[in-house]
């Protein structure tokens, strides 16, 4: 049984700590954090845990055995960096940090630590259908991805959603999950503006077509609209040498009524990837035990944010800008 | 240029002389008859053609080559006998005739004409869906068809359609084309009824299913459902030893919106099939030519009244009821 | 913890052995036993069990809390009736037992004992395409079912496996969940048996269109094709007063390649439904623990059998054949 | 009936030659001229039509009332000019002509002759598809388009298909339906270079990202990959404000087998837009009998020439490149 520590008690905290309560099977919250008292209680509440208002406290506990980090983004890296110096394995929902040096931090930590411990929480690494997809890919019966089409459609957003954040809230997870999905990583990005939705308001430029090219040359481009008003629809198309892969919408009903065949788009993130996350922290909790990630790591959340800082640079410039990280990819996270 | 007399002028009869006038190539309408002076001046207006109130007149003018009949059922066998008389080409709508007598009649006078000049209006035979389907079946890629799911589903009837036109108004269609489909004759027929739908009215049950066996053992079963509501809806799909093959909808276009994915669904024959309308016309034009059938034959027309016969009899007993011809399919008609 | 006691141990205990060890949140497998010394071992060795060769001294085990049987059909009955008197909760794997007589007996028992013990293994009332379905006819959107269009369709089978086979193999699975999915009883039951396919042997007539009718009337037709070679192939379209509701197929990639556009189908019952059975013992698990069966209970495996039976004979009589319990439902499975 | 003249004997003139004798209705084929005796007698014999071997000859010919012109393209310019001076309808198959310039000169005479006389080969602004998008978008139903999804697919070129031709030969009829389908004009264009398939050789970048800009800020990408092995595939999806409209594919028959559901993908540009070619043909004849042109103008063909022109030059700067006509749209092609 995994002793776990929930750092942070918010919405995205109290369903992971029902989800480790409820669902996931070897695990147990024995611990929650939170710097406002009465959160912590709630969530302590779920899961008959102890109660800290210190992190710090938390990741020291012996009862501890690992953590989670669902606090605001802006704490993760201090609460990581602890974790790593108890040599404590720790899952930290997105981002790993708000800043490319703070996640760059974090990798070098872990390197000196010599341990595998960070995961970070992009889940749909976890979904069915990228799976599905990957499958195919990794077969070898398409021969070489060229292209990817992808969309990232979202039903509406509210008036302090921006533009940059179209990046870092949205088209964050394909920037994780693309670049497993095809075993490559990003050479340059470039965002292109359509005319604005009559949906959207004036800080923010929405729908944008992002476009990613790889180092062996793959093109891809994402669709993010997030005032599409009809649903939320993931879309990811690979374009191979021998064929095209497309990635299936979850299964609904059909329906014949009013002239029409018809079937459900979902509507939520959370509908729509609620398997991915429970797949992911059952996951999490079995490697956890043996001591490896097989997960997206540090690594991998540093390459997500040298690689939106490039895509926000573009959405100023207009320009191709140049994705660059700072070290070359340690044999450590191959 | 075929010159052709239309017989009837209401609104089929009108619908054929616009085709035949704006559409078709290599005829022209040079002259109509009707019982109704007004309706045959109307329809005639359209085609500049002489006028008639007498079929047999129409069909004796030298300047008619071939007859297109969309006079009333009851009056389709003395005009199609007149038309074998006088040894012109003979369109007629569907029924061949009202009753399975006047159909053998038809059949034998043909017969000894020893000309082929009937072919009976089931438009069908010419949609490009049932075509492709039929075309997979004959390549002999998927060994023998088995059996063959159906629906003849229908928007909603008025008043006046009854049980019986279940049979006669709606499945003649699939009677006639299922069998050209797979080639080969009916042998019984049972008809299920299952619980009525709230839409329909004391004289109609209202869905029923049909079943008919071929000769060669082929199981075929026909949802009728005339006042399903959503939409006109035909669907075929034959089971064969080696796969499956189903015929496909219209394709209309595939719309994201209000948290669904949809594509229309027709919901009126005439557009549904407008297309076989046209395709027939213009092959029985260019066969009339040539002096043979390609399509329906009398001898199908007969068959088809056959068939209704035994299963109106089926929706009245419940029982299995066999489907007997009074005669073996003439070497003619092979 | 419920502590899980497995009588049977071949392929299908050997699966849900794994299943209670390695994914189901709340239960151990703390005993098992087989009549075979090996088996019995093999199994054990997956959970670190205690291992019985008698089945009644395993459910008297006080580390035994509830009972789950895999053993061979006949051998059910004896085994559930045990429980029964134990007051243990029990889990048979499909059928109940395999006559009607001795499913009413555990009936009986089940009422005597005034407790809900007993539940039956039709996994397909756990698998998300059923239940959308069944969530689409309980919102009332679609009014009342009147027709539902299924069928099973499977690669193929033995030489063993024989016309009655069709029914207590097959379509057994149908039988349950379908007056589930419409909340009906059923009241007559006919089969109509097409040519054979040339993949069948002289022991079996397959395909088979088996016809159901309920007490309200609606009318069911499963075409069951156990050879049909493509997949495993399950499909339910229920059509309703206000529209139809088709359960989906598994969701693949969609593929483009060789000039056609595809997505898999399934080959393996066990893939297609490998998470209906995770559900299905998870939630076992959990009424277990509460005393109560939300699952097919005793009744429905009776009901089951008194179904398949009438099958049966109608596949020798090729008539309708009544559907009729020694006993109206009792109260207690309301 | 309107006599036509055709300007070119080779596959595309036989092509025409044929459909208006056999297909179209209301014109017939009275001339045929080419540079090779041998092609134009061969085609006048299709058609029982004079021969010539000076199309200007033709043009003048008073049996003919109007031109079709499938000769090279670089012969297009001339006849056309001598049709405008002639008074003729005329109908050029694509290009209207090799340069921007030569263009621009036919704009200029029709502007002149003060007579609507020309018409492009665009063929697919016929095609059901295209034409069921259009009008979903005309109705207003779904806002106003912000970007558009394509994609060009070919089987394989040959070695002596270069880079450009990518943009002149492939996607010059995206430029050309577009434009039309949203009532835009470009306002930009860029080109991205994926890594190449290894099926291209070294003269082609294969595939290609096309990207245009509208002056209404509408985006376009156009995937255009000619040696996509699988088929030829033409996708078109517009996302509105309020919805998303997708060109359906063509239909045809659902197939079970091999472990797959699956539709025939077309291989062949001929086979997809058949109908288009008829009906295109069918319009246009119509139309010069009136003495309107309702299809493709010759300002269509001028504004082909400079997006193609400004679509050659992103491929060789990597650029966004301005696309800008010499003179405004004129009232006269309002």
């Amino acid at each position: 049984m995994l002793k776990v520590g929930v750092i942070g008690c918010g919405g995205m905290g109290k369903d992971h700590i029902k989800r480790l309560t409820d669902k996931i099977q070897g695990a147990e919250v024995t611990a929650v954090s939170d710097v406002f008292e009465e959160g912590a209680k709630a969530a302590a509440a779920i899961c008959q845990a102890k109660v800290y208002h210190n992190s710090q406290e938390l990741i020291l506990d012996p009862e501890v055995d690992a953590v989670v980090i669902t606090s605001p983004g802006f704490a993760h890296a201090e609460s990581i960096l602890e974790a790593i110096k108890a040599g404590k394995p720790v899952f930290s929902e997105k981002p790993l940090a708000t800043t490319a040096d703070d996640c760059l931090r974090i990798v070098k930590a872990e390197l000196e630590s010599g341990k595998h411990l960070v995961q970070v929480g992009f889940m749909r690494r976890y979904d069915k259908g990228y799976n599905q997809v990957k499958e195919a890919l990794d077969s070898g019966e398409y021969g070489a991805p060229l292209m990817l089409h992808c969309t990232h459609r979202n039903r509406e957003v509210g008036t302090n959603y921006t533009t940059p954040m179209a990046v870092h809230d949205t088209a964050i997870h394909e920037i994780d999950v693309l670049h497993w999905l095809i075993d490559d990583e990003y050479e340059s990005a470039q965002v292109i503006m359509p005319g604005c939705t009559k949906y959207s308001h004036s800080k923010l430029k929405d729908p944008q077509i992002m476009l990613l090219r790889t180092k062996k040359g793959i093109c891809i481009d994402v669709e993010v609209f997030v005032n599409c008003k009809f649903g939320y629809d993931i879309n990811c198309e690979v374009v191979c040498e021998d064929g095209v892969v497309k990635m299936p919408a979850p299964a609904y009903p059909v329906i014949r009524r009013n002239a029409a065949l018809s079937t459900t788009i979902d509507t939520d993130c959370f509908v729509r990837f609620r398997d991915s996350y429970d797949t992911e922290i059952q996951n999490w909790v079995e490697n956890a035990k043996k001591g490896v990630v097989t997960g997206p790591t540090a690594w991998d959340g540093y390459l997500a944010a040298v690689t939106a800082d490039a895509l926000v640079k573009a959405q100023e410039t207009g320009n191709v800008e140049l994705i660059k990280t700072d070290m070359e990819k340690p044999e450590f996270y191959q």
